[in-house]
């Protein structure tokens, strides 16, 4: 009986699989090999793209949650065109295109980065959002799916529960997820670890689910049609699969549903890896081959979907011309330009919190910014995002007309949707929540910051001052921390996040204006819960956009210069006060950003920071905060400890960050 | 018609917590309210502890999740007798013991510090696995409950899916968790942001899961009864709730079920603060009081509590009359005793990766240490932690015999775990992943370090050495990370984390030997991926133990201080050797904990790392990992961008991690 070409072309894929960790000795193969069916046929009769036109803003978006199965994804863009073998053939090598995890790579069909089990289907979720929120303002035509594909790594993720629960909430009947369930984890049989009812938990979240024999392509073409016509509900397909499918052994025994498979080559599992590439139809000696017919049969895929894009493009090419106005606006929204702001009208309260001052910006963008989508993870009356949602309104299930996420409590999901609205482009992301919470979307700042997307981060309560909150609502170690990312570059040798921590109300505006200028990498804006004194106007202000500057200086050499970012700054303008009438001569340098200081012209970084002259830093974080700028010049007084329960002027004063302190620890460092 | 007493006690906790917001003018009464005539009936009629002896080994222990109910904690502990109405009213005051989230304090009957969402209901997952740890070694008869209380918020949480999953896998039916569920939360009402079956979740992951009317004295009380009952399944009772049950505005009106009773004192939200007292049966003038006959209602409870307790105690006394040598273990396990374990006989094979290392470590640990408990989430097999598992077995349902928890994919969910497990006492919790993924656990190692909780962190796969899986696996920006809580303080005054890089095999030995006497704090352990060349003998490695010292010396003064954590000491060794030939006199100092080093007196700092003399750091991590202890004598080499698919041997060349790099390097720093 000869193979039907679907079985081919997934026994062609497993060949790859096997073939790329065994020639790297390193690698996943078993997954990769039991997922093939179902890759196969989503790419030859369901995935609708321009393979002439990759970046095509309607195409269908396919994100792999378990990175570590990229054989699987190499093999299936292999053979739909966009590897060589001698790509495949060079995997998990240094300067190849095809890395151990996906790394995103749109040209060649990789929609996003993955590793980090969990992530890819929540990014998933986020372009579906995007999805919807851009039909919503230029209609159906343009609808398109999102696919996605979990392992059981993935559906144990914490995350999978802030995924579900807003895909079923929302309704998002546009994407389709595969669960790859194959009873093997990598360390375990999966029942070792959970017998939950996974199917019973999804359909608790409001999906639609379905489990069929995930191998079977007649089931998986079956599952796949009714999904596409599901309108109410996302789809859960639970495929249950075969790890290492066609694996054998020396002697020809079934290797199949092996955990050793898992997580190195076929070889070192205990498997035959020549004589399952036989098995398989491959040839041992020269495995990186696609079969003619598997070939033919992709390359008539490949036509098809040029043409039914060109109808699709035709069929858009008749909107723009009855559609001017939209047309220009979602060319617009594609192209990362950002609407004339004219931030200099936007008039800041005297006095007022940055967090307050952040919501003055947002409630403009609310109104001009119309692809701008903000979340809050529960507390948008406190991050005052409300700014924004006050002009707008919160997605619902079937309306996606407004521009505001409330995203329930679960921080590292928000922060992962965002960069799925990134990838799938169209839209500015930003999302907010407490600064300590940030310590839970770190995991997701950092494949933002790695994969470029330009999501912003709208972080309050920046310090101690919290209050009575107290220790666990404080941060304290979490601005160096977050800072280490501006320190961090990424693969385009930029620093890879930006992030502002404005001193007042009209550097915030500023901020904010850098965060959206800002389109190559992510950028964190962190504000100040309680009301602050200006200390800029919004002229003196843009110096932010330099990572720090001169605020405020004295007549010829400092004898010391005070430096600070946020809140702080203010408290050393009172300090300065104080020494000025004590006869010291006082420089107050802003640093919202000593990342992007870092990149500034050594000529104006020895000009605002001068070697030799003594530096005294005030941060309401751990003292390393600033002891990169400061130096041997002088000292940093910092927050040493967790912070205390009480209220915030209270706190000022018993730890220090008062003006008459400041006047203290410099006279004590000048004496 | 009177009140029954169960109302008026629950009404007792509503108008302290009402009157505690109101003062403190910061806080969350609404949530407090509705969840009183839970935590009453809880507390009057079910929870055992003795009063008399708040640190008994085998109460019952209740974890609250949503810390911001504190002031429904802090009222019911104060009917019980733990909080003097002066505590309640300086409640989120500077030095007061009623802090706005509540702060573990076992005298006070505070099990847990919570605050961030989730976590709470997690540790008493943790706990209830110790329990039943304890049991399996011990006996039923020291078997007790662990109740926990959740809302919207930690419901919605990422993690409960972590929690969820394991509780309904190990059948932990000593769980009973109460939900808080009032249909409000912070920003919006609860069905804006999920239409889930809550119901229908817990029990797809195998939960007992009943619905009751949440304000019903009867309702509760039966419910508690079945979940004791019950032996299967962990239970969860969602309690259907009204937030802010009681309050009525100025005219008298019903303000029950109002969101802004949520983040606020009643006043602010709406509702007549002196109304709503006076509606509760309080005086608004005085609201600070319990009731005469709440007050004989609860010394009666307390009274049978004693004497319940007395009787629980005899029978241990017999118990451990008849098992003098389980009890004298029993004892030892909760008393912080650590083994005498010989770690100088512990043999390290040559050339071992510091995971590998580890893995030998553990393998006595698991014969010698019983109380051990170490997880996985699902690396077993890369982490290392098999070393441990090998010598026992996991954890199953109705099986608590072994020793190892094998978590599935959900870091943070099982670091939050362990936190509950050393909140228990009686166990010394350890838990592996990729040290990348230490991202998602910072959340629980925060709490872990602001409870001086002695969870021990196995990080491996420590740098860009990870080699093939890419920058989604490489850590770069996580050592400096995690090093910020070395630099952060508890409450005790002492450095909140230890964190340990050790050099080699023998330095892994020693660091393990200090993780174990470290009782007082966390500890990471961050290993190897590779193969690293010895550097240490035992005998030299215990230099570990001042957190930085001289590996490796010249005659006299030397040229060049070469330091370095982890696998990059032996790369200065190659260097120093290169450097000699050159007449380069170089010192090689290892410095597996900055923090701890910066303990040690003056002199010894001076004496290893003197001023003046030339210094160059190498590090895998970024620059900054290492530039405190260079400071501005000399350089430090590190990674500044995100690593790279490929080889672990091919990174080291071409990211400059030679013996030739660093002989170059410190020649150009020393030109």
């Amino acid at each position: 009986m000869s193979k039907s070409i679907e079985v081919k072309a997934a026994d062609n894929v497993r060949i790859l699989a096997a073939a790329m960790v065994e020639k790297a000795n390193s690698g996943h193969p078993g997954g990769a090999m039991g997922g093939a069916d179902f890759v196969n046929i989503l790419y030859s009769e369901f995935l609708n793209y321009d393979p002439s036109d990759m970046t095509w803003a309607n195409r269908d978006r396919f994100f792999l949650d378990p990175g570590h199965m990229s054989p699987m994804l190499y093999g299936i863009l292999s053979l739909a065109g966009f590897y060589s073998m001698e790509d495949v053939a060079n995997f998990r090598q240094w300067g190849s295109v095809t890395p151990g995890h996906p790394e995103v790579d749109v040209e060649r069909g990789v929609e996003n980065t993955s590793g980090p089990l969990g992530q890819g289907h929540v990014m998933a979720v986020g372009a579906a959002i995007a999805e919807r929120f851009l039909v919503a303002r230029f209609g159906e035509w343009m609808a398109h799916k999102t696919y996605t594909f979990i392992s059981d790594g993935g559906i144990q993720e914490e995350i999978s529960q802030g995924a579900g629960r807003i895909a079923g909430h929302l309704g998002l009947s546009n994407l389709i997820m595969f669960y790859d369930s194959n009873d093997i984890q990598l360390s375990t049989e999966t029942d070792e670890v959970t017998t939950e009812d996974t199917e019973m938990k999804y359909k608790a979240w409001g999906w639609n689910v379905v489990t069929i024999a995930g191998n079977d392509a007649d089931a998986i073409r079956k599952a796949l049609k009714n999904a596409q016509e599901e309108t109410e509900k996302p789809t859960l397909i639970i495929g249950k699969t075969i790890m290492g499918k066609g694996a054998i052994t020396e002697d020809g025994a079934n290797f199949e549903r092996q955990c050793s498979t898992h997580g190195q080559p076929l070889s070192g599992a205990g498997a035959s890896f020549a004589k399952t590439i036989a098995n398989l139809g491959g040839d041992p000696e020269n495995p990186f081959v696609i079969f003619d017919d598997v070939k033919e049969y992709y390359e008539k895929r490949k036509a098809a979907l040029i043409e039914a894009a060109a109808a699709k493009k035709a069929e858009q090419a008749k909107w723009e011309a009855a559609n001017p106005e939209l047309a220009a606006k979602l060319k617009a929204f594609f192209s990362n330009e950002i609407p004339e702001i004219d931030y200099s009208k936007i008039e800041q309260k005297a006095g007022i919190a940055t967090r307050g001052a952040s919501a003055t910006v947002l409630s403009v963008f609310a109104k001009e910014v119309e692809n701008m989508i903000v979340s809050s993870a529960d507390l948008s009356n406190s991050d005052k995002t409300d700014g924004f949602l006050k002009n707008t309104s919160s997605f619902k299930k079937g309306d996606f007309r407004g521009q505001f996420l409330q995203a329930g409590v679960c921080e590292l999901t928000m922060a992962v949707i965002m960069n799925g609205m990134a990838l799938h482009g169209g839209v500015i992301p930003a999302c907010g929540t407490f600064f300590v919470f940030s310590d839970y979307q770190k995991p997701a700042a950092r494949l933002a910051a790695l994969q470029e997307l330009p999501v912003k981060y709208i972080w309050t309560h920046d310090a101690f001052r919290v209050g009575e909150d107290g220790p666990t609502h404080q941060p304290v170690e979490q601005e160096a921390q977050i800072r280490l990312l501006e320190k961090l570059q990424n693969h385009s040798h930029k620093n890879s996040m930006l992030v502002l921590r404005p001193a007042d109300g009209n550097e915030t505006t500023v901020a904010w204006k850098m965060a959206m200028e800002n389109t190559d990498t992510p950028t964190a804006l962190i504000l100040s819960r309680q009301g602050i004194k200006d200390v800029t106007t919004y002229e003196t202000a843009q110096g932010a956009t330099k990572g720090a500057y001169i605020l405020q200086d004295c007549e010829g050499t400092p004898d010391v210069i005070l430096l600070a970012s946020g809140s702080e700054v203010s408290t050393l303008v009172d300090g300065a006060e104080l020494l000025a009438k004590d006869g010291v001569k006082s420089r107050i340098v802003s640093v919202p950003s000593e990342g992007l200081f870092r990149t500034q012209s050594a000529e104006y970084q020895k000009e605002v920071l001068p070697a030799g002259v003594t530096k005294f830093g005030l941060t309401a974080g751990l003292p390393v905060t600033l002891e990169g700028l400061v130096g041997m010049d002088g000292k940093v007084f910092g927050l040493g400890s967790f912070g205390f329960s009480a209220p915030a002027g209270v706190l000022d004063v018993k730890l220090g960050y008062t003006g008459e302190n400041v006047y203290n620890q410099v006279k004590e460092l000048l004496a």
